[in-house]
C-alpha cells in the first residue's frame, strides 16, 4: 500500500494531466460496497445492484439513491419545467411502463405519434402535446404507458435528463419500468442500416465502464445493459425480419470528431492509417457501433433499478468513411428501424400481438 | 524515464480506472509543439497559437487544423444540414464578424431578434428564419454580421457545433471573427444575477485545462480566453451599469448533479458538509461560476484563431442552495443580461454607439 501510495504521488508530480489527489480513483463493483482503489475507503454510497437483481426486485419501484431528497419541501425538475408542488406527478406518470429516449426532439415526437397508432389509442395521435413545452431543453410526449423523451447529444445532456426522469418516475411511483434508448450511431465493419442492440457500453479505451466525477473524486461505474432484455429485443427483430440486427458492444465517446477518429473535423492530428488502426482495434474488442450517450445511460439505469436497453441504427460504416452521405430518404428509413423494433417489443409485452 | 515508465506500468495494473497505455497522456503547450508526458513524443499536430497571437494574426481567417479537409470533394456539415456543394457558404456567411452561441434554441432566436433591432436592421426581426431548419440538432439565425447559434447542453454537444461552425467560417472565408458564449450558470459566493466574464475555464479539479481524447490518447489543451476581449466586455458592462459584472474563473463540468456537488439529483453519495467543502475549495481557487461548456469552447477557439469570450449570468448562489427557485420573470430578466452586454459591445465595435 505504501508503495502504491508513493507510486501515485510520484506519478502526480510529473503527469499534470492526472493530478490524482488522495482517494481519487474509486470503483463501484456490482453487488459490493464501493471501494476506492489506491487508498481503500468505503464510500457512503449504498451497494450497487446485483447483476440481474432487477428481475428479483420485489416492489418494482424506481430507486433514487439520495438520502437528501426526502428533506426537500419541493422538488423542481428544472430542465423538464415540472415539479412536485406544481404538478400531480403520480396521476400524470404513475402508469408509465416504458420510457423511450433519443437525441432528437422531432424524432421522439414522431415516435410518440407512431406508438399512439401502434397501441390503437383513440384519435390519430397528431395532437399529442409536449409535456415539457415550458422549456426547450427537452421534449416529452406520452402515448398510453409509453413516455418518449428527447435527450440532446452527449453524456452530459442525457445525464441531466436521466437524473430528472428517475426522480420523476420515483415521485410518480411508477413501477416495473423498462427504458430504451433508440438512437443513431456509426457502425464498425457492419452494413449501414444495421441495428445494434448493446450488451455493454465501453469507453474510448474499450473499457466496460463509466467514469463519474463526484466532487474531486472519480468513481467508476458498471455499464452492462440488461442481458435478457437485449436477447428479447433480438428475437423481436428476427420476427420482423425486415433489417439486420445484432448484439454487440457500443463505444461511447465524449466527442464526435477527434474522439471517434474522424478525419473531417475542424481539428485532426492523426493519419488515415492511425484512424483505421484505432477502429480495427475497436472492432477486435467487440465494438460494433459508436455513439455518445450509452455509457452513462447504462450506468445510471443500472444503479436505479431500471431495466435498460440501447438500440441504435448505424448510419454509415466508419471503415468506409466519416461523412454521412446517404440521402435524406434512406437515413429517414434507417431511423425508423429502432422505432419499429421497439413498437413490436412493446406490443408483445402488452399482449397486443404475438 | 525508466522509473517513470515502471511507475506508470505498476499504476496501470492496480488502477483499473486509469489504463494509461503507452503515450497516453499528452500535453499541448501554448507556443510549443505538443509533447507527450510519460514517453516524450512529438505529435503531428502543429504548434498551438501563442498567447495573444490572435491580435497579430495577419490575415484574420479562421484556421482549420486538419490537412485531410482539402482532400474532401464535398464537406457536409451534417448537424447544421449545410454543405459546401449544396450551399454557397461565402455568400451566406462571408460577412460574419460576431458569432454568439448559447444552450437554448429559443434564447438564441430571441437574441437574434434583439440584435436585429439593436443594429437598426430593416423590418422588425420577427421573421428571422432558422438557417438550420432542416435539422433539430442546432438552430442558427443571422442578423447582419451577427450569427446566433444554439449548442445544447454539455461539452460534447457544443464541441460538435464548434467543429462544424469553424469549418463553416473557414469555407465562408469569414475574417476577424469574435465568438462569445452567452449562457447561464450557477454562481459561487456571488449574488444571483451577477454576470461572470470568464478569464480561464477550469475543470472539476480546478485545473486550467481541457482533456481531449484523440484515438487512444489524452491530449491536454489550453483553456485561456482572450484577456483583452474580457476586459473590453467588463468596461462595456460598467458603462451600462445595470447589473453586477465580474471577471473570474469558470468551472466547467461534465455533469450538472453529482459533478457540481448538487444534493438534489437522483444519485448523491456525499454529505452537505462535503459539498460545501468542495465549493469553498472552488471559490478559493478563484472559481466564481459553474457551467458545462466553457473548457472545450476556450480550447477549440484558442487553437483555431477565434477571439473568444464566455459571458454567463448566475441563476443562483450554490453556497445557498441547489435548486433554481427564482420566478420565471426574474430568471428571464437575468438571462437578458449577457445579451444586453453583448449588444452594447457589438454596437460599439461597429461604431453604432460610443
Amino acid at each position: 500500500m505504501v508503495a502504491q501510495e508513493s507510486a501515485l504521488q510520484s506519478l502526480q508530480r510529473w503527469v499534470p494531466g492526472l493530478n490524482l489527489g488522495q482517494d481519487t480513483i474509486c470503483m463501484e463493483f456490482a453487488g459490493s460496497p464501493s471501494v476506492c482503489v489506491g487508498f481503500l475507503r468505503v464510500l457512503p454510497f449504498p451497494p450497487t445492484s446485483q447483476k440481474h437483481a432487477l428481475s428479483t426486485n420485489s416492489n418494482g419501484f424506481v430507486h433514487v439513491k439520495n438520502p437528501h431528497l426526502d428533506l426537500l419541501p419541493e422538488d423542481i425538475l428544472y430542465h423538464f419545467d415540472l415539479g412536485t408542488k406544481t404538478h400531480d406527478l403520480p396521476s400524470m406518470f404513475g402508469d408509465v411502463k416504458f420510457v423511450c429516449v433519443g437525441g432528437s426532439p422531432n424524432r421522439m415526437r414522431e415516435f410518440a405519434r407512431f406508438m399512439h397508432k401502434e397501441l390503437g389509442l383513440e384519435g390519430d395521435g397528431n395532437n399529442i402535446t409536449d409535456i415539457c413545452a415550458g422549456t426547450d431543453r427537452y421534449s416529452m410526449y406520452k402515448s398510453g404507458p409509453v413516455l418518449s423523451i428527447s435527450h440532446g447529444m452527449g453524456i452530459p445532456s442525457i445525464s441531466i435528463m436521466l437524473h430528472e426522469l428517475i426522480k420523476l418516475l420515483h415521485h410518480a411511483k411508477s413501477r416495473d419500468v423498462t427504458i430504451i434508448r433508440i438512437g443513431t450511431s456509426g457502425g464498425i465493419g457492419i452494413r449501414p442500416g444495421t441495428v445494434v442492440i448493446t450488451d455493454i457500453a465501453v469507453d474510448a479505451f474499450f473499457r466496460p465502464q463509466f467514469e463519474q466525477v463526484i466532487l474531486d473524486k472519480v468513481v467508476v461505474r458498471n455499464t452492462e445493459l440488461h442481458q435478457e432484455l437485449a436477447e428479447n429485443l433480438l428475437r423481436c427483430s428476427n420476427e420482423i425480419n425486415d433489417f439486420p440486427t445484432i448484439i454487440g458492444h457500443t463505444m461511447c465517446t465524449y466527442d464526435f470528431y477527434e474522439g471517434q477518429g474522424r478525419l473531417d473535423g475542424a481539428l485532426c492530428s492523426f493519419s488515415k492509417e492511425e484512424k483505421f488502426e484505432y477502429l480495427q482495434k475497436a472492432y477486435g474488442a467487440g465494438v460494433r457501433n459508436i455513439e455518445m450517450e450509452s455509457s452513462v445511460f447504462a450506468a445510471m439505469c443500472h444503479l436505479c433499478g431500471l431495466k435498460a436497453a440501447v438500440v441504435c441504427v448505424t448510419l454509415l460504416d466508419r471503415l468506409q468513411g466519416d461523412q454521412i452521405t446517404e440521402s435524406h430518404a434512406v437515413l429517414a428509413e434507417y431511423q425508423k428501424r429502432p422505432q419499429k423494433l421497439i413498437a413490436k417489443f412493446i406490443r408483445k409485452q402488452l399482449s397486443l400481438c404475438t
